[in-house]
């Protein structure tokens, strides 16, 4: 990833997505990382993402009109298979957290 | 950072801090960085903070138990500071996000 998300002015919704991996199945993890950021794209409602790792934590932060464009996602066949494989294998602990923005601000260096 | 925020049953605040670095003043950055960690940490209402770097994308969500707490924060006076200097130096561009988290959920693999 690239670029920050561009979100549309508040009020929208965020997914929270913080998590601590588990030292197993390395490729297939992130086979399915990429894959579902693909298939959230696809989703109704979905705004943006933005996702980072580092020394053991990840976070992805997805951004949504409504909640139940976010209500969908989470029961999306894939990724309802995703969810289940992460429980299994994936993470030792994660955190997730639904929250409705309500302010938001950029800031983009002058060139 | 090798551990999530643990943080109390919603609601409460989130502010989400997405940002992209500049190349420039490595130590300087890291040195405030961790500062404001610590000072962040000293506020009233402070609950806790996530942070992750990679592929150029910082995100650092902090949580907050009112608007108020979040309002201070800003304010700070050493804060304001480095806020200056990462518009001026840091940051080529960043998102800050005000979500009032409403619904949370937690996972721990089982040992």
């Amino acid at each position: 990833m690239s670029e920050l998300a561009d979100t549309p002015k508040p009020p929208f919704y965020a997914v929270i997505f913080t998590s601590m991996r588990r030292q197993a199945d390395e490729q297939a993890y992130q086979e399915t990382a990429a894959r579902m950021l693909i298939l959230a794209a696809r989703q109704p409602g979905f705004l943006g993402v933005d996702s980072a790792r580092s020394d053991g934590v990840g976070i992805t932060v997805s951004y949504w009109e409504s909640e139940d464009a976010i209500h969908a996602w989470k029961l999306q066949v894939e990724h309802s298979e995703a969810q289940r494989r992460g429980r299994e294998s994936w993470y030792s602990q994660y955190s997730l957290r639904i929250a409705r923005v309500e302010r938001a601000y950029d800031f983009q260096a002058g060139t």
